[in-house]
């Protein structure tokens, strides 16, 4: 058998030791599988002290992370710490310059940094790897370099942030509105306590941003995904959905389509739809991921799992191991970085869609007339309108409909036309709509 | 750029001229992808005058198919003649012992003659692969080998064969009994002339056998999977099946257990089951696959898409290829052939699972009693029993129940007990019971 695999492992919260416990639990699979033996040589954390539930005893201990990419007993540094910039970027370059493979679960990092990293790891020929940086457990890094690799891809699209999925799925099976599913979410570990990135739709964004690099060939440009979180969705919509077919999940989807000059145009978007319930993702039920990608050739292919947690992370984490100890490993976004396509963002007004449209209006005459002639006068064609009978929030009454399907900016310009009403008590909410 | 990498084609069906297709039409994103051009140098067919909707002219045609393997100018060569012997068989040796690499569709040849190519390839060290004989356009070979890595699997099934789930969700949507449906399929090109292959579960198993070897490093041992086809299903047995919140799909399942010695001991089979509606595998409809991977750190994965059809078989088929241009191979099962264990099937009566039993009785008193006595006798708890009022076939009546989770071999043995007796018109049926 060939030399054991030399690893370093800077970060040991529960992935980190995640990590630890794999490499024993498996020993003996993984040198099967890897064709050597995967070695833990030293690691590094804020904490000496900190009890982790894993021995570390055989392993050399860094106060300074940033001495692990200058080891040379290290062939790959796996980087567990955390954080788009500071530590974490720094060790990430040091260990590439070094010559050193890198291994991360940080898709902020990835998602700010990985062209510049790519580089790097091109220019020292090694491997950059981060599965675990999306989707948690599913392979959908290696689904879609390598699985869905002899495809133009048309669509990539899923379900990305466990704790939205968790919180609108749990809405959906109590009824219990936003702000109370987020407390329990906190309680339970689901959410971290600021949930910010998560509920903002930021986490999704950075994962779609990596995602779309590697599927469309195209230069990451995490700025140019258009994000909405899940803040705004209430128990009510949740049960208007219901009624009309649907869930409510938040998706992250990104296409390529062609300028009027030929260029490709990138579209990067994360926003809560409604999911129509014959759809393989409205099944997608608490903090599970997944992905679909959808190939010229292929069709549509969905990769589902554990979206988070240590086991699913680590399981990540060491398959990008394995790779690594059996020199599998070519570029890191399916194509050299140079080749990559700097993309413009689309303004995606002309796309087609169907809408679901909520307003939170007095329950006083003439609104329903203002809305839908804001509604006609725009263009939009309703399909179906649902004014619920009792009142909320201190005398306001929801309406919601259903449009046609149409250009995304129809309903854009009605809810301009409606700007300022007074009749309107809160801002509308606009959930596109996912048929299967 | 490097140098192309050369392929010869064997086999010109839907598939191979899907292949063509493919690379044709994707040829710059292929190159791009795999750092290298994918150029078809020659092709080889039964037919040279046939029309297959793709240009043939630029590759040079060979009569005899055995001659790709013979040319100089060739990298790899992709069989997709299909047949577990014979001329694919032929070839596919030819070509290793030429020191070329080797892609195949050929579940069939895998499944029989997987062990003696992958040590040729070893011998040689070319690559042998098959993404194509398993879940058509999902790449699950690649996800076993590589996505799952990590893991030691606690058990892998799966929608394997897309004609059978045709027909069972079919019979689910229509209430049409089996050979009505499955003379709709075969006019619809979703079963064969001659479907047994596919109706019996020998199709199933044969990918069943390849999953095996790969997820649990198992001598391939096509052999020793017990299978079980879906001709024996009633549509009575469907509606039944979804008043107790159940579908009826053919599972493909395989895992392992240690003997009362440590001895590892292999569980393959094929057989239709009853499967909870909340179970991700029961939304799977149509000719579409789907494959589970249970990992003792990934939790639960799924893989999902088009079991069949020239796009997706091609897709991964050219995946296939690019692995190769990108000189990522590796052993074809994962580990070396050497290595993988030979493991003895197990006798799965000790297992304990829920069942779902049908008996087609005479309409007369005292066959319930009979039957709930052959039950009481072998010790199996019965949950629900439900007798159909209306007589089917002639004054046979339909006798349902789902038992308590209990040994297998309780079952069996009441089913012995029942051998031979008068009441019985037909052969029991006996479906076990997955649930989420």
């Amino acid at each position: 058998m060939a030399e054991p695999l030399r690893i370093a492992l800077a970060g040991l919260g529960t992935v980190g030791a995640g990590v630890i416990r794999l490499i024993e639990t498996n020993r003996d699979l993984l040198a099967a599988r890897a064709g050597r033996e995967l070695k833990v040589v030293a690691v590094s954390a804020r904490d000496r002290a900190k009890d982790r539930g894993v021995d570390l005893s055989p392993y050399t201990w860094e106060d300074d992370m940033a001495a692990l990419a200058a080891r040379d007993d290290v062939d790959v540094v796996v980087e567990l710490v955390g954080g788009a910039d500071g530590p974490a970027l720094a060790l990430a370059h040091a260990a590439l310059d070094n010559g050193k493979a890198l291994v991360t679960a940080n898709k902020a990092m990835i998602a700010h940094h990985g062209i510049a990293l790519a580089e790097s790891a091109e220019e020292q020929d090694v491997a950059l790897k981060f599965e675990a940086a999306v989707g948690g457990g599913i392979p959908v890094v290696k689904g879609l370099r390598e699985g869905t690799s002899a495809n133009a891809l048309e669509r990539i699209y899923g379900i990305l942030n466990g704790t939205c999925n968790y919180i609108l799925s749990k809405m959906e099976d109590t009824g219990a509105d936003f702000a109370e599913v987020l407390s329990e979410a906190q309680r339970l570990g689901y959410a971290e306590a600021d949930p910010t990135f998560d509920i903002e739709g930021v986490d999704a964004a950075h994962k779609l941003a990596i995602l779309a690099a590697i599927g469309f060939g195209a230069r990451l440009d995490f700025a140019a995904v258009r994000t909405t979180g899940i803040t705004q969705v209430k128990a009510a919509d949740i049960a208007q959905a219901d009624a009309l077919g649907f869930v409510i999940r938040l998706i992250a989807m990104t296409d390529v389509e062609e300028s009027d000059s030929g260029e490709p145009l990138l579209l990067q978007r994360v926003r809560p739809c409604l999911v129509s319930k014959g759809h393989p993702l409205a099944s997608v039920d608490g903090p599970t991921n997944a992905v679909v990608a959808e190939g010229n050739f292929s069709g549509r292919l969905l990769f589902q799992g554990a979206g988070a947690g240590d086991g699913p992370t680590a399981s990540a984490v060491v398959a990008d191991l394995i790779d690594i100890a059996r020199d599998e490993v070519g570029a890191p976004f399916s194509i050299p970085v140079a080749q990559l396509a700097a993309m413009q963002p689309t303004e995606p007004g002309h796309r087609i869609e169907s809408t679901y449209l909520r307003f939170t209006v007095n329950d006083r005459p003439g609104v329903l007339a203002e809305i839908t002639a804001a509604m006609r006068d725009a263009g939009v064609s309703i399909e179906s309108l649902i004014q619920q009978g009792r009142a909320v929030d201190g005398g306001d009454v929801l309406v919601a409909m259903v449009t046609h399907e149409g250009p995304e900016r129809c309903v854009r310009e009605a809810l301009d036309l409606l700007d300022g009403s007074e009749s309107l008590t809160a801002p509308p909410l606009v959930l596109p709509i996912l048929r299967d």
